[in-house]
This record gives structure tokens, sequence and C-alpha cells, in this order.
């Protein structure tokens, strides 16, 4: 096992979920730990753990926590106390539909849970939840790195390896297994402004991994790409509508229409509870739109301009039109749209 | 006289050249002084004082800080010394051709400058090379600010205004006119990694000028633009090729290509001094890149993770076919071409 492999940033210990605080990543390797529901939103809310997938399996611990509490206080009427605890986690934050979808999962099990002991068959149900994330990214690593076809560099962006999901990783998933398998020659990472995800977290990760990786500006990647030696952008993400229209951070837009001029493909790599049948288009997808201070300041050390405004959307949605193909853990979508998705996900 | 014309970035006083330190703004306000040709070298490397023109201003004065020296140490054979001395300040950085053009411009006086007193009519055409700077922005602004026909917002990228030139601005200089003819609403800026020309310089100009703006991340250029609210991405550049390519601070590639995605108008404004009719095609001019600890440190704290590198490309080169015009003081070149520019040239 190496020292990637052994790093949970999800884990429920003690009776507690312990999450690996990336915040002061990577100086500190800090944990912060959740006793009550309200712990956890602040986690979630305040970027503790961020990455959809790992905003989803920290979601459904969550509610172990808000049962266990509500439980605790109203016994077996705990049923009846749930629903605003519910509510006020899923709005913890707005883009990342994995949360409402493990919120969703967890909740379809209140109407069979025993009254009397809730908790046991919830905290199982988290723990299978974790797991099948971890076996997801590991078959969508293996999807995407067989789509790799010869020795080249990648471009990332954002964070969504080991801390963005419950282990392994998405997009750096398939960055890890294609690496393994000798297709990637150096990963390029987009430091990703403004919280910094790719020098703070990706770095981290790859260095861990000894995958050569080299940062760069986000405004770099069309310079990069116009040097010719990057044949695919492979990113996350945080929604797919229906169509295949793909919320992801902030930037991934941008990068996205370098690699459409550069005929960069484009690879989106995500497991199916980050699909939202429900939204036809990416239009529909809610944009988080976070404080500015995150874009003016670094350490809360303010160094832009004193009076200066800034506007700090951290997500935005790339048009299926822009995207080459879909890995998800039940198949792969070239060239996605309703269709495609609708029959992926019957299956 | 508002606050922000009669700040200088570069003046010569008590026969000393004066530099308002860009480094360490907009914290502090401190001045960086060049006794010595060495001390101006170090300040166009170590970017107390960027932006092309403004590089072309400060080498202009250099040379006179030279020639001073070498005539100080060899009197009126200071003619036979000089050439070393060009050859260093050339080279202190290498894409923006201003600096190469007013080296040029100086030296062109050397053969009829009075041997044994060659100070003063040197120092007089680095104050005429200052001056004609500034009118080729003023008359930039008013020719720029035609372009732009209904209010609306504009997009910018680095900092091209009174503190990257003799004095007004370039790009800055069109968006101060244009936004004093009622014809620009807000102006957002690109923060600029890695060295935050945007959030500290160009905000630090706006705010000063009470001209509306809003920082975003140079990554969210794209999502921006696709609200529909921005009508022109306006920059700066540091060296044009004959064909119109334009080689500009690294992030510009990228948004032209954005804007072109969104049909958002792309306007390239430079003084002719910055066309450089040597170089067929942008292929040719050269990039700098800088030490990667200005991507993974911010103020000496490294921020990226152990053992990671960076890859630090400051400049980019935007194809002409992305720009929709060409403002210079000699007129707009619509759509520019080889023969557009020679046209333009030859006036």
């Amino acid at each position: 096992m190496n020292s990637l492999d052994s790093i949970r940033a999800i884990r429920w210990q003690d009776d507690r979920l312990i999450l690996l605080d990336q915040r002061y990543l990577p100086q500190r390797e800090e944990d912060f730990i959740c006793k009550h529901l309200d712990d956890a939103i602040e986690a979630i809310r305040d970027m503790v753990v961020r990455g959809a997938p790992a905003i989803g399996i920290t979601a459904a611990f969550a509610i172990v926590l808000a049962v266990r509490e509500q439980h605790a206080r109203h016994g077996a009427e705990w049923r009846g106390f749930i629903d605003p605890d519910l509510q006020r986690l899923a709005l913890a934050r707005p883009t990342a539909v994995n949360l409402v979808w493990a919120i969703e999962q967890m909740k379809s099990l209140f109407a069979t849970v025993d009254s009397n002991n809730p908790v046991a068959a919830l905290l199982q149900r988290a723990r299978d939840i974790h797991q099948s994330d971890i076996d997801a990214n590991r078959t969508m690593g293996e999807l995407g790195a067989d789509l790799i076809e010869n020795t080249q560099s990648v471009l990332t962006h954002c964070n969504t390896g080991s801390l963005a999901t419950g282990g392994y990783g998405t997009a750096l998933g398939v960055i890890r297994s294609a690496y393994r398998a000798g297709r990637i020659q150096r990963v390029y990472a987009d430091e990703t402004r403004p919280w910094l995800q790719g020098s703070r977290l990706t770095a981290w990760e790859l260095v861990k991994e000894k995958i050569p990786v080299s940062l760069i500006a986000d405004s770099a990647a069309a310079h990069l790409m116009k040097q010719g030696d990057v044949g695919w952008l492979i990113v996350g993400a945080d929604r797919i509508a229906a169509n295949g229209d793909t919320a992801n951070k902030i930037g991934t837009y941008s990068a996205a229409i370098a690699a459409h001029y550069h005929k960069v493909r484009v690879m989106v790599v995500a497991p199916t509870s980050t699909i939202d049948m429900n939204l036809e288009s990416g239009d529909l997808i809610p944009i988080e739109t976070r404080d500015s201070s995150e874009l003016l300041q670094f350490n809360h050390v303010p160094f832009a301009a004193k009076g200066s405004d800034g506007w700090n959307p951290v997500f935005d949605v790339t048009p299926a039109s822009l995207i080459d193909v879909i890995v998800t853990e039940k198949g792969i979508i070239q060239h996605p749209d309703t269709q495609k998705i609708k029959k992926l996900m019957s299956r």
C-alpha cells in the first residue's frame, strides 16, 4: 500500500466522522472532527471537505450524526424531526448534486430502519456509499485510461483525486491508472484559482504518487496546448445535466474552449451519482458564488487594491458539444447527448 | 488634476531616475532610485517597472545613466565603451520590443551629440520619448473609445494603465476615455496570475479613477462572457509581429479564444513602438519564462505542494485572426494583416 492509498480524507472512527482538513493542505495534515450534524455542515460549507463525490460521502455520514442526535432527543419519534436537518444539509453547497443524491440514498432507508435503533443500519449504508465510490473510481480509472492511446502529456483542472472522492479519484484516478499503464508522460495541473486546489491538493497527490507534475497558471492552458504535446484535458464534474452539459470548477469551461480550439480532446470523469436527470440542460444548474475574499486575499492577507470588488463564481458549465467523452462507472459515452445518457442511466 | 494623473511611475529628478516600485503596490508606494545603469537593469528585470511602454521609457533614461557613467570614466571617448552596456540593457527582458526600440532611438543620437557633453541632449530625447508615449496614449484613448458603441461592460487583462506606460495607459487609456464618454458601465479585470497585475495594479488605478471594477479569476473570463454583458476584451501588447500576431501577458491568448467563441470583440491597444516589422509572425517572438517561484509562492511563502514543479511562461501570442482591431497612435487597423500594418507604419 503506498502512502496515498493510506490516506483517507473521510473516515468514521470512534463514533465520529473525521475529515482531513483540506484548508490547511499541503502545509499541515490536520483532522476536523464532526460529532454533530452542524460540524459536518460547517465542514462542507467552509471547504474542509470538497469535491463532489467527497461531499456526497460526507453528507451520508452527516445523516448518521443527525439521526443519532434526533434519536437521542426524541427516541423512536426521530423521523418527525429529521427533515429540517436534511434541508439544512442540502443547502450547505448548491452545485454538486452528489450532496442531494446522498441525502436521497440515506432517506430511502428511513422507512425500513428500526425506529429504536436506526444508527447501525444507516452507518452501514454510509459505509457502502463510501466503498461504492472507491470501487467506481477504480472502474472509471481503467475505462478512462484505455482511451489514452499513446504516451502523452495531459492537463487537469482542480483536484479530483483521493481528496475529492472516497479514494483513488475520478479524473485523477484515470491519470493514475493511465500513468501506471505507461500512457502518460507528464501531468500539467492548472493551479486552479482562487482556491488553488491544483497547487495545493493535486500536486500534493501526484508528488506522493511520484507522477511527474508541472503546475501552470490557469490562463497558461491555451499557450500550453499550442505547444502540441497535450493530448487530453481530463476533468471531474460537480453536476452533469441530462444532456451532458457539465458543471465543474470555474475555469473548466475556459479550458474546454481552448481544448476545442487546439483539437485537444476533453474527458469528463464522474460517477453516475453526479448525473442529474432532473435537469434538461446545464443552464438549469445552480452556480455557487462564494465570497470575493477568496479572490482578493491570500491567507487572510488582502493583496488586491483597497476598495476593489470581486466576482467569484466557483463553477461554470461546459456544454456537451465541447466534451468528447464522459467516463462513468457504468461505462463511457462518446459525444454525450440526452439519448445516450438516458440509455446509460437505465443500465 | 485627479490623483491618478498626479502619479508618475517613471520620473527624472535630481539627476536620478526614480521609479514607483510596482512590486509593493498597492500596499506601499515606495520609490526605487536608479543612479546607475545597473540599478535600472535590475528594476526592469525584477519588475520594479513593467509594461512594455514603461520598460521602453525606463530604458531611454537608463541610457542617460549609462552614458553619464562612461563619460565620467572615459571623457570624450565614451562611445567606445557604451555597446556592452546597451547589450546588457537589451537582455533585461526579452519579450517587450519597446525596450529594443528605445535603445535604437537613443543610439541614433550618439553620432551627433557633443562628445564632451552628451548627457543634456540624451536626457532631452528620453524626456521626449516619455512625453510622446503619453501623447500617444491620449490619442489611442480617443480612437479606441470611439469603437465602443453602446454602454456595456468590458474585460481587460493585466495592467496597461498609467503604471505600464508613460502615463494614462494603452488599453486602460481606452477604458478611461470610453468611461468618461459614458460608453462603459463596468470594467471586469482579470486578476492576472501569477503576478496579479490586475488585482494589484489595474484595480488600484480604476479605484482611484472611480471607475466601477470587478476582479475575476482569469479562468472565469469565459463564464463571464457567457452571461452576455461584456462587449469587448481590451488588452495591451508587448510585441506585435508584422502580420498582427500579438504577444501579451500570459492569459491574453486564452481570453481571446474565449472571446472568439462568444463573439466578444477583441481590441489590442499599443503604440507603434510595440510593432516589430522585423518579425514576420508571432511564432518568432521570444517568450520569457520566469522562475516558477512566482507561481508557487505568495510573498515568499510557498503554498504549492513540496516537490512540485511549475512552468511559468509569462507571455503568450494571440494570432491576428482572433484580433478584431489594433489601435495605435497612428490610427486603427480592423482585422489586422501584414499589408494593413505595413501601410500604417509608413504613415
